[in-house]
């Protein structure tokens, strides 16, 4: 399983994945679901993946292997952020088709989603939730996130507290608060974590770190956050 | 959808269930998934329903028939809660059994679960979760409580506020805040809630009722916890 949620935000985009893999609850690995492709100043583009290993990787090769070629269409030559969502739901459906012919009846389990972030010089920043076949759909005012992978158990935190006027710190609360109820609850969602942001009209990176399962900061705000829970529902008459 | 949440705590067992049921989201109605079973001092049991309507149905009806003649072998004659859980889990599996039996490749549609609570004089209160199959797993002081139909988003407060030392009134509060993200989450989980409680070696009902949409603790719960966490999340720090 994986929990990435992306925010876009009024002031930019905050973006925030696990590393956790597992092919059975005994064969757990970490791998980065995080991808960044950046052109500073004129693109800044973040890519989340979720689902099949298999399918996320052959993706997001082929998706990179086309970029090393400035003159190949690719989704750092396009020239919108629509255009990148449309490539990444190309190549993925095309992946899906080629693994699931393989795999019979087991061709279910070849399914994978993604989240496409990011923003290209003189368009606006966006956030895509492409799915399985290939087809997507975009964050607005109403939804300013988007969330893959195991969505549910930090979906009501984002609910009650996002908007687009959130700023990015608080965004950045938000997206780790709801990743900290998801770890919480689903064994297959798994630390480090990858958080990045991207600044509206910037078109670069202004911050990307890898969170690791020591780092204080992350551990004092679940503790906090759990204490300042257990305190409000005290506090709650019914 | 539904979600029902039983809690077995050292005060006794809190139980709550939604009443919405729906067969695609254009038809949507209201039916009763808690039902109670009392022989007042000796024995109280409550039973709560979660999947398909025609399988719940069919199995409490048979349940219930079984109850009429005093001489049957019925949930109200059964020695132990054990054997209320059997007859429950047998009960369902026959009946998932025939109806599965007629709707072909759409068998896996016909499955539904249950969550049984109660205390027969002599014996310790139980709390089981029965599984479409008929087996079933029973709550304990590690993990006291169990969820049946959308129990993912509410399972986070419950995992952080309920022991086995939660009180009658604080264990109300948590199933019903825990509902009550639910609600907010899932469309197809919906009000009026059907609250009951049953207070350790009493074998009665100590209360049952109806919460309305318009109950007026029920929105100042919600709305107070909303802010109770608004609050929180802007004295985290990060």
């Amino acid at each position: 399983m994986t929990y990435c949620v992306g925010l876009l935000l009024d002031a930019g985009l905050v973006l925030l994945a696990d590393t956790r893999t597992n092919a059975g609850v005994d064969n757990i690995s970490t791998y980065r679901k995080m991808f960044t492709f950046v052109d500073e100043g004129e693109r800044a583009i973040v890519i989340m993946a979720a689902g099949s290993l298999s399918v996320t990787q052959t993706t997001m090769a082929r998706l990179d292997e086309a970029t090393a070629n400035p003159e190949a269409r690719s989704i750092m030559s396009a020239d919108t952020m629509l255009e990148v969502a449309e490539m990444v739901g190309e190549t993925l459906a095309t992946v899906t088709e080629q693994v699931a012919s393989r795999m019979g009846a087991k061709s279910q389990s070849a399914r994978a989603s993604f989240i496409v972030a990011g923003q290209r010089r003189g368009g606006a920043a966006r956030l895509f939730l492409i799915y399985p076949e290939g087809n997507f759909i975009e964050a607005t005012a109403d939804t300013p996130y988007l969330q893959i992978g195991e969505h549910k158990y930090g979906k009501p935190i984002l609910d009650r507290v996002v908007t687009p006027e959130t700023s990015i710190e608080d965004a950045k609360k938000a997206a780790l608060l709801s990743m900290d109820s998801t770890l919480r609850s689903n064994l297959s969602v798994g630390m480090p974590l990858d958080l990045c942001v991207i600044e509206t009209d910037t078109q670069r990176i202004a911050e990307q770190r890898r969170i690791e399962p020591d780092d204080e900061t992350f551990s004092a705000m679940s503790v906090a956050w759990s204490q300042a829970l257990r305190d409000a529902f005290q506090e709650i008459e019914i």
